[in-house]
């Protein structure tokens, strides 16, 4: 008979450690201090007050659970001299089976990474998907891992010893993660079509793209849901209801790509509702509404450089006049959507009736390090932050390296350098406000010449846009004082300003009930990064759920992950929320 | 019958300043506050004397002599109104003539001028040779210094006052520039010859690079000398002594140029003595010792990479391997010199006897600001600076610059702008010593994405290792403890460390006294360019003569001037130099 976790709530306090004995390694002392706070209303919400237990230990007892983890293939591994659960992982990731060369690269990183931290290098090596990692990504990830700071290296320790607890606890439970391994395998299976051999791009109508959508349908199909590909390449899926005359709740996200992306960018947005759509239609459940799908086709900007072609469309505010803009091999957009098979002469007819709509809700993966920071699955967005953007040119005097004494010197690439500090400086004033410089130049620059000329970005985001234009007013005075005080020209081209797209907030609330429900905080967050629900946010009332995201955070890299487990709390809050939707109130 | 200087030193104050009236415009305080100084050693003399008096005046009178100037082709140019001296210029300079397209661009630039800075524009419009400037140029530079600060271009109004003076000067005494002339027109002789059309671009071993030797050589011939082309392109020519076992004293400079150059880098320390030894040899007039000019072929690398090529054969250090090395196009050093009808198997018979070598004496253009900014024709030069190169690479992480809060991020370009900062703020710490990051680049930046890499160089001077190297270490130091901070990996590769070359004091005081005599003030400054002196000082005791740079000071760029003045003056100082040369004592 499996524990289950009414059994481990219903247990003594002695009981209850006895058998999460092995989960933690070595340390007992996290089931006793987590026994406390029983019962628990989830699964997720057990982990989560075991690793809150190891997150609030001290540094010594941190260490201490560390220094309990078997060196990675190291001489106890191989021996098998280990516990029994890591025995069984690090064997199953083949880490005893090394090859000599792969044994004296993992050996010498051991010996770097001790030295440089003072313990052992943790990684959870069954991997985000509980499949398990190849040899090749652990060396590479030890590799990359080795070059961060003590402090973050510590935490993602920690965080990695959480993982492999989740793993154990799943296996103990025997818990299944019904929809997280579909979204998992699913990603992996549209993540393989790509413009590029070695990465993840899918750009507009490309073959990889059209290819992608097809699955999309097929998938949506297989789920009970009535699917049509429309004139800009978006798939929408529709999850009828028993009440023809019922309106329509929408969720979605986008399927292409930046260029060398990740595979869960915009794509956890549909797979998700997908596998809750196909869990309904198994049951036969149905929902008082209708619930469409739409797997936005554009949403980057990648290969046009215009973004939100999918969710344009949808709101009736696709520019036609886009449909000439070329490529970089000059084939028009135009073109590139009647090879598709595509009438643009029905684009128009895409937009959907404000009236008909219930709202919009949209899954996404971070594509920042906050939950991961703060270790929580998931966040509510509270805005979407608009970005205002400018191309500033510093025009200073070029001079000799060498005969242009310092006090006479008009050096363009210094007042940038004035500038990137007082724009992070500013940005880090208030808590939801970034500014970014991602672009700097000096062109043509020589070691032994003062550089006359520096172009770099400006990128300000706020959740809210008094805050931004705030900060704009602060960052473009201060340009200007800087650059009079050096005697530089500067020429400010503002390429941007976007509003901020606010969250509904009954729609908030009903997606925080239903993570409350789920035995997960709620956490609040604003959205830094664009999304295909600022759009939609233009006809209709949004919100959006965040899965966290791996790896520091990133995102628009291939280094881009989140694990099944988060994508599956992310869609039982997602079915949960559809099973109590309640419409907006008057 | 002219004016002459004795005249002016032995007549009254009042018939001095009755004769200096309309020397500088409307303001007979001048003359008078000058007189009290008499006698003057020289017309340079007489001219600083004055020009000391403008700049000690208070800003008040300053501007009352900039507004006694008519505006340039303003309406009392074009009636005539002006004072005669006034009136000729602008109308040699063909003001009075504009088209109207000119005569619209030229008084909207005099609106914006006067209201931005509060006083007219002030150009001597007859140049740096007094040959004068076309209106073309005259609204190009007009259209520039109108982007300058106000104390900048208060001072540059009053330098070109005495500019204007300097030239009246001249006239009035009739004062022929027996040296300035001919180096200013035969700079322009050979600025005319150009790899690229519309700029001064000359390496080696190009058509231009030969034809200009061959004009060289035979400027050298006409000169009284005997002249050689040596197999690395080298033009020598020898001025020899009647004592036929005399030693040799050596002098020259570089005529090759960087891409788009200046036509006074390095030629002027050709052109200037070729002019002396042409007087000499004029006048029969022999000297105790043979006098070498060599025009060295190659010192920017611009072609090969690799500097000095025609100092190092000199000095017996030319590296034959270099003769692998290959052009942009792929050509090697070796077949362009073959094409040149050089033979290399005789580079190293080039190499020259030290102990048949007096010492050697390079004339330059400063190629700065530093003689400029105090208002002196020429320096005598201390030290040339020795550099020390790094290219730094910057690793933090690539993330998204909406979803990563200020206090998460690990920014290579903010770690940049640090140091960026640093090395401005530590180099200002010592006169002689500079620091400059030329080359800076987040590589394939985008506006959204926060640098996950940048790449800087950096470029540290000083007149004495020791300096240099103190402020080295306190950079490396402040680079590792910025990027220790920010957690950010850092990579540097020191590309180059050349040690200082002093300057040999016996050479020096025998260069201050020639300066002195020829009644302009001992001024000593180290050289932060390299130069040919530089290679010479592996063999020889060295010293070097700057003459002063116009334009801000800006070299390696079109815009680099001096004038025929100051290259008169420094010819000056040079013939008496060599007429009063005493052989290092023992």
């Amino acid at each position: 008979m499996t524990t289950t976790l009414d059994y481990l709530n219903q247990a003594s306090a002695s009981e209850f450690v006895e058998i999460l004995h092995g989960i933690y390694e070595h340390s007992p002392w996290i089931p006793q201090r987590a026994a406390a706070q029983r019962p628990f209303a989830s699964l997720a919400a057990l982990k989560l007050a075991m690793q809150t237990v190891v997150n609030n230990a001290g540094e010594e007892q941190q260490l201490a659970l560390i220094l309990a983890h078997p060196e990675l293939a190291g001489k106890a591994a191989i021996a098998g001299e280990l516990t029994k659960e890591s025995t069984g992982e690090q064997a199953q990731a083949g880490l005893t089976h090394c090859s000599a060369e792969e044994f004296s690269r993992l050996h010498q990183l051991n010996r770097d990474y001790k030295e440089k931290f003072g313990f052992p290098f943790i990684i959870a090596v069954k991997g985000p998907d509980g499949l398990g990692f190849t040899r090749q990504t652990i060396i590479n990830t030890f590799t990359r891992r080795s070059k961060n700071q003590r402090a973050d290296e510590l935490a993602e320790c920690l965080r990695q010893i959480s993982r492999i607890a989740e793993l154990r606890l799943n296996d103990l439970l025997d818990y299944r993660l019904e929809f997280g391994r579909s979204i998992m395998a699913w990603s992996e299976t549209i993540a393989a079509w790509s413009d590029e051999e070695n990465a993840l791009t899918c750009a507009y109508m490309t073959d990889a793209h059209r290819k992608t959508a097809n699955q999309l349908a097929l998938w949506m199909k297989q789920a009970g849901m009535q699917v049509t590909i429309d004139a800009v390449g978006n798939v929408v899926g529709r999850y009828l209801s028993d009440k023809p005359d019922a309106k329509t709740l929408l969720t979605g996200s986008h399927y292409d790509t930046v260029c060398n992306g990740g595979k869960y960018d915009g794509r956890e947005g549909i797979l998700l509702p997908i596998a809750v759509v196909k869990y309904l239609h198994e049951r036969g459940e149905k929902l008082p509404f209708h619930f469409e799908i739409i797997a936005f086709s554009e949403e980057e900007g990648v290969r046009f450089k215009s973004t939100f072609l999918g969710s344009n469309a949808i709101i009736g505010q696709f520019d036609l006049a886009l449909l000439e803009k070329t490529d970089a091999d000059g084939v028009t957009m135009l073109d590139a959507l009647s090879a598709a098979g595509h009438d643009v002469a029905t684009i128009p007819a895409i937009a959907r009736n404000p009236a008909d709509i219930l709202g919009f809700v949209e899954v996404h993966i971070e594509q920042g390090p906050v939950l991961l920071g703060r270790d929580l699955p998931v966040g509510i967005v509270t805005s979407i932050a608009g970005s205002c953007r400018y191309l500033v040119e510093l025009t200073g005097v070029a001079s000799h390296a060498g005969t242009t004494p310092m006090d006479m010197r008009k050096d363009a690439a210094a007042a940038a350098a004035e500038i990137i500090l007082y724009v992070e400086q500013r940005c880090a004033q208030v808590p939801s406000l970034v500014g970014t410089v991602g672009q700097l130049q000096v062109p043509n620059g020589s070691v032994n010449v003062i550089p006359g000329n520096c172009k770099l970005s400006l990128d300000i985001r706020a959740a809210d846009d008094a805050t931004r234009d705030a900060a704009v007013a602060d960052i473009v005075q201060q340009i200007n004082a800087i650059c009079q005080r050096r005697q530089i020209a500067v020429n400010l081209n503002k390429t941007m300003s976007a509003p901020a797209a606010p969250c509904a907030p009954w729609l908030m609330q009903q997606l925080a009930a239903a993570a409350a429900r789920a035995g997960v905080p709620v956490f609040e967050l604003p959205s830094g990064a664009g999304h295909d629900a600022m759009a939609l946010a233009k006809i209709t009332d949004v919100a959006m759920l965040f899965t966290r995201c791996g790896n520091g955070g990133i995102s628009h890299n291939p280094l881009e992950t989140m694990t099944a487990d988060d994508a599956d709390i992310s869609a039982q809050i997602l079915l949960d929320f559809l099973r109590h939707f309640q419409v907006k109130p008057n």
